[in-house]
């Protein structure tokens, strides 16, 4: 970022523009959430899920915590992959322990009554949280951005919840392809729309989680996961063509290489499932990795979690790493756990 | 097979010794279910679903359906994995529309008093359901005995259920890695013996089933799922050098040729998210590949299931192939379209 003093280089931008650090840079997916008691706290502040998310005070505020506790080198804008689809008009609910619940378009008669623009003023008070952030947060921290990717959103707007494998979104993409592109196409435009927003509030970086990529087959997973993708990486670059961006296709496995030569993305997060010799010689060479600690090994904590620590660094850290988990952090996580994973990683020298 | 004369030649065991066959053969895992009229009928008389399991005419019976209707080149023995913890004594019940219930095995103290013996008296049914079918078979069809893998069927006894992404094993597994071993080594154990005398008792060919072990990190997936398996294979052929043994290690991904490599296995079933190169490149020239529908397709039909049947056979028929789907097939598929698969692969020469 040439317009920075030295002072303010992000290690973690360093490593996306192709400068492997001595130490990874580290966060963690999910890290303002329930495992903090100040996260908690102002969470029955805001009322809903969905309250917490749209109220600009709050935001800034939960993502900020995990950064003042734990001085880790990004931050994530806290918000939700489904402020899409309410942008859409879409009816988007969170039912405590019951996660999203949406009207869902299970046939292609109620997918036609999808209006294909959003109105992004209803965002707005994400980009302002954004904003607020930005104002805060040390200049050596990455501020991340984020969109899910359309065809994990799709799922949640075809079945109307999390279902296991995402079913219903699969089978209205064998039943129906033409349909339910609308709602992908959707998502794509509005997704490059929001995503650019987001930079001009303030996101350095951008992530693109695509959390159901791996139940798709390899024809429907270059149709449906990779090629929207690369419309949304290639739809931001056109109009800020430096932007960095981070997808994740989770359970992607072998399919990853293909991901990453079609989407143009400069990194990658990847799952706990990765194998490393794939992922170092067909994915590392070529952009950065991110990940990619079992979230359940931070539960467990103890010896378990300091080899499984040593497994990422030595599966990775010979290369471009941002070191993170391999899926969010979980409610139970004890904290003293995270100050553990972090001391180790910090300490490591490669 | 030298014993058997020309006429009974299987071409299912044909390409597990070897032999490529210009039509790849075909079955279907969970052929004998709900989506046939007449396992529906022999279910309703069985009882419970256990019932159905140990009742030996009617196991057999449901067993032969799908042989009968679709003339497949194998039968499975209708069984269920948990049948293993069942003979270990664990109480192992079916509720309708919820799958398994155990009772946990939830922490170390409850593991230790898990006896390490099976009574394999009570998979007698299963034994007795085998020599059955044996007796009816067509020669040139194989019969195929199973169990699960050991990680797989740990996961239930430990979380008492099906969870997403079986996390309670994982954690216990590393929190407790010692305690874990005992179930894991109990299982591995008894499942040798479980093994041989579904052999003894008249299957051709075994199949290990692994549904679980795409949730396990590298390291723990080499401790908990390829080790325990490498010991039921080596176990098993200590007794019957030549056993034919199919692993499905589902969602191994990138780790599938390690997993093929140390297993020793004859042949591997794959999912349908496998990236077919690998596969081909590292797995196929190796061992016999099985797979990859996806079941959901076969629930939309049309031209989609046509494509797809084609991706399957020009991925892999080219080389051993067994024609399959790529996991169970769901109970709401319709007839109509299994004839529309068998078809069309019975019609492909390559």
């Amino acid at each position: 970022m040439p317009q920075e003093t030295e002072a303010a280089v992000k290690p973690f931008l360093e490593v996306l523009s192709g400068r492997k650090q001595p130490s990874p840079p580290i966060w963690m997916m999910r890290q303002a959430g329930r495992y903090l008691p100040e996260y908690r706290e102002v969470r029955a502040k805001a009322g809903g899920f969905l309250d917490l998310c749209f109220t600009p005070e709050f935001a800034a505020e939960v993502t900020l915590q995990p950064i003042r506790r734990f001085a880790f080198d990004a931050a994530i804008i806290f918000s939700d992959i489904l402020v899409v689809p309410y942008a859409l008009g879409r009816a988007v609910r969170f039912e405590v322990g019951e996660g999203p619940r949406l009207d869902p378009l299970d046939t292609p008669e109620k997918i036609a009554t999808l209006e294909p623009r959003a109105d992004l003023g209803k965002l707005e008070p994400v980009f302002e949280a954004l904003r607020l952030v930005r104002r805060e947060l040390d200049p050596k921290i990455a501020l991340i951005g984020f969109c899910g990717a359309p065809w994990t959103v799709a799922t949640y707007m075809v079945a109307g919840q999390g279902t296991p494998d995402q079913a219903p979104a699969r089978l209205m993409a064998y039943r129906h392809p033409e349909a339910f592109a609308g709602i992908i196409d959707a998502l794509v435009d509005n997704s490059i729309d929001y995503l650019l927003g987001q930079l001009a509030a303030g996101a350095d970086v951008l992530q693109i989680f695509d959390t159901w990529a791996g139940v798709l087959p390899p024809r429907e997973f270059l149709r449906w996961s990779v090629e929207p993708t690369s419309r949304i990486v290639e739809g931001v670059r056109a109009k800020v063509p430096d932007a960095k961006i981070i997808g994740f296709p989770r359970g992607a496995g072998a399919l990853l290489p293909a991901y990453v030569d079609a989407t143009g993305v400069n990194a990658v997060s990847i799952d706990w499932a990765a194998e490393p010799t794939m992922i170092r010689e067909k994915v590392q060479k070529r952009v950065a990795v991110q990940g990619n600690l079992d979230p359940l090994v931070l539960i467990a904590g103890g010896a378990a979690l300091d080899r499984a620590i040593d497994d990422v660094l030595a599966s990775y850290a010979g290369g471009r790493l941002i070191f993170n988990l391999g899926h969010g952090i979980q409610p139970e996580t004890p904290i003293a756990h995270v100050e553990q994973m972090i001391r180790r990683v910090r300490a490591y020298r490669g």
